[in-house]
């Protein structure tokens, strides 16, 4: 696997901030004089200038950064197999949202992310082949950026979302008065938060009633994480909207990278509907 | 500015390696909704997929690595400045040839190296956008891939090559014997090296003889460097068998970074004929 | 030079983070059989378990991160020539400070850092061997710490303190309503900053009163720096107040890496009362 | 948990190399005040200035480097789950030997790197805290080190030792004339390796012969691993020269990741002798 760290000034963010990046380079190779470039050779691909990648954006948990996942799973080693290229943004807690105190994630994440990785990195451009994962706080994110912009991605997976935006009102409510403040220091309060940016249900609604052309949805969690029934209400919840969404749910399995560990590998090779192949053009 | 640490595996050296590339970033913009992508916004130029940059492939020294010289020196600022894409691969001493203990650091360097970052990042595949500098060791190197492949580069800068695959016959059998045996145990000895792929001047005499077109050559080296010089036949050499060069000396400098630092910025803003300007493709 | 990034999750972010270190072991030497570890052999310096550095805490500007004054400056030549160890924090543009939005930047910089830092690397543990030196928004960070918890540091820097924490109230007010909008969602308002933790005369005040044991504090900026009036202001108020501080203009210099290059290298060399060797305790 | 890539440039290698470091810092706290240190506070650990941590030197396989192991598997984990330091060098295919072309490994891997991991960062010092594990080539190199010098490692790992040394004569002159040449072009030929540093088996009797305290020694591999019997041909001459070591198959297991993420769990929650705490001194 090729694996790098990108570290840039962000415009929108007005701040440095770090992208981690892997290709599936261990199935390719630089053997040349391929008769036909689509032909493997010893089940490898060839590198050729123009080639695109299928992109999943895999969003990482709070308190973690953009490496954490790569680190605590053989996410490398599925995405290879499945010839896919990863992209991780870091967030700093930011729940994947345009914060109430002024860095604006979400418009990062849908403006320039997209932008810069197209411009600079070997991604391929098209909503059919740009996905969106997500672990815990990672996946209320991707489940957010999923519904607000679903012309985006063509497949968005939340993995045990934990804390952040819901489409359950009343969950949201309550994670603004738990313990651990840091939803409410970022996230709109109880008395302004409906039909805002960060009250996701105005954007499931808004969908259906615009019959926008949605991605599919899957959603999963472990039987035993502490989240669960929360993560469940979010799948109730998009079902009877009328959602395409898939749940399933990890026997016995609790919220750490136990699951995780075994469910992104499940995500990168039965339930994204990817290619497996890199994407040479017209040819 | 933009900077990675590329790790992946190497097909043709059959190892693990790192690639360190910059991006001229910090003079570009998402702000998008140009009426024209060749303008410039408060003087910076917008992200475009499909753009690419003008490429330097830069070579570190002797006993560094593929990160020293960014460490060293403002060399990021200076790529910036003439908005270039900086590439430096990492050559654990080999002195950027096939070496005599079977690493293929110069088919790597010519044949993967180019492929790999053309095919994974936003470099630009001609000649005429490629560029090749190298300081030290990796001013010999840049000497040596220059003349050895003169198609793929449209200019070479040798910035006091120290040690390594030289013109010079008499230098290069005193460097076999020098009390540092890393060359002696990596370069073709002296009863074998002339006419190999270790000696220059075959390569240099070659290419006059089959008038291939050839690139523009630089070579500088501080007045006081202890290899000044060697570095000075080398400038000879080329430019008795007619080949287009040029020579400069850094009055009252020595072979450290403080020359390099003042020559790396020298060489980007004046030496190199940069467009200066992203590649956007037929527009 | 030998230089690390170091990455963790701080307890009191509750979030993972960066720490960029370096340590001068370009002028250390792994060569054995010294008969006195005080005697350098060749200029350099013995590895000696047990051994400590002096250390300088180095605060990156606004916008930055831990690796930008480092690959903008020939920093890690400074350090290594005077025998210091350099420890660089990340803090997401928050002034230094603890934000209103709930990131504990302050508690993290001066309790938890040095803690982890003398616990996991070899980084001396008493005031008289610490140092903090900070550029632009760094500079009113090593200002404001450096007020803050005056027990903690030797000698403070402050190079073009921009915006953020000043001495300076109206200054300070004037800053919360810029249109950068970043100092105002971080830091307490007109109405509740005087006397807060982000009202740094009042910490100087105090020192004074208490007759606290003090810091020797230094200020430079560059003559024509847009903020140069600003810096010359916590340069004056401080000197009223009877501290013991140096203030140097960097004639013609500007608000950027041309002026920190150059007079971080002062700092490191002429400024700071170091040792210029390592410590190898008790022999 | 904490992890780090230190790049420096080695001494003895004369050479730019990097080191990963990995500290279970998840399993520690900031929090301060405890009475006693060795106190557990919610199951975690303080830091201290002074602590040290048991240091298991972890070698990666052929053709990988410093990063690979980290990447493929759950190892962070694991290591902070023991409550012990990983240090992994990164050894370019040198089979952790010094190489016939000059590069110096086994003295720097036995002489360079433990001084400088001793002097800059938080490792043990003593033997008995100081363990030795390798994979594939690693395997085959924390055999050749734990024969070579038994008197630095308190437990010695070899899993699925693949190609280089080892003490069967035949299995190391045939791994000479294999197609893969890099055994050949590194390690002493036919007519010489008897006696020599790359002949284990010399070693591996003077040990015994002259009665020097030993490391416990630990082999596993894979039943369908393709080297599965050379392996084991190690265990055997081991145990017939009457070591103190332990043999496992994995069943049904390859010569991968998935054996050695599976058993690298095992080695540091089972095999080793690990104290799963950090080493707070006298006290």
């Amino acid at each position: 696997m090729g694996i790098l760290r990108f570290s840039y000034r962000s415009d929108i963010l007005s701040l440095s901030t770090n992208i981690t990046i892997c290709y599936p380079t261990g199935y390719m190779t630089t053997e040349m004089g391929f008769e036909d470039p689509l032909l493997k050779r010893n089940g490898k691909r060839p590198y050729v200038p123009g080639m695109k990648f299928q992109t999943v954006y895999l969003l990482h948990g709070g308190g973690e950064d953009d490496t954490t996942p790569y680190r605590y799973t053989k996410l490398e080693q599925y995405a290879e197999e499945n010839m896919v290229m990863l992209v991780s943004p870091s967030v700093n807690d930011s729940f994947y949202m345009n914060t109430k105190y002024g860095f604006k994630y979400f418009d990062y994440l849908t403006q320039e992310l997209p932008l810069v990785v197209k411009s600079l990195f070997a991604a391929a451009t098209e909503r059919e082949n740009t996905f969106l994962v997500g672990l815990a706080m990672g996946g209320n994110g991707a489940l957010g950026l999923g519904l607000m912009r679903p012309d985006l991605y063509s497949a968005v997976v939340d993995l045990s979302g934990g804390i952040g935006v819901t489409l359950d009102r009343e969950e949201y409510k309550h994670s603004l008065n738990i313990e651990f403040t840091r939803v409410r220091d970022t996230l709109l309060g109880e008395d302004e938060f409906i039909g805002s940016e960060h009250d996701l249900l105005t954007f499931a609604e808004k969908n259906i009633a615009e019959k926008i052309d949605l991605p599919k949805y899957f959603i999963g969690v472990g039987e035993k994480d502490f989240i669960r029934d929360r993560v469940y209400k979010d799948y109730l919840a998009l079902k009877n909207l009328g959602y395409d969404v898939y749940f399933e749910e990890g026997q016995g399995m609790k919220h750490d990278y136990g699951f995780w560990d075994k469910y992104l590998e499940k995500v990168l090779s039965n339930w994204l509907p990817l290619k497996r192949e890199p994407i040479y053009g017209d040819r």
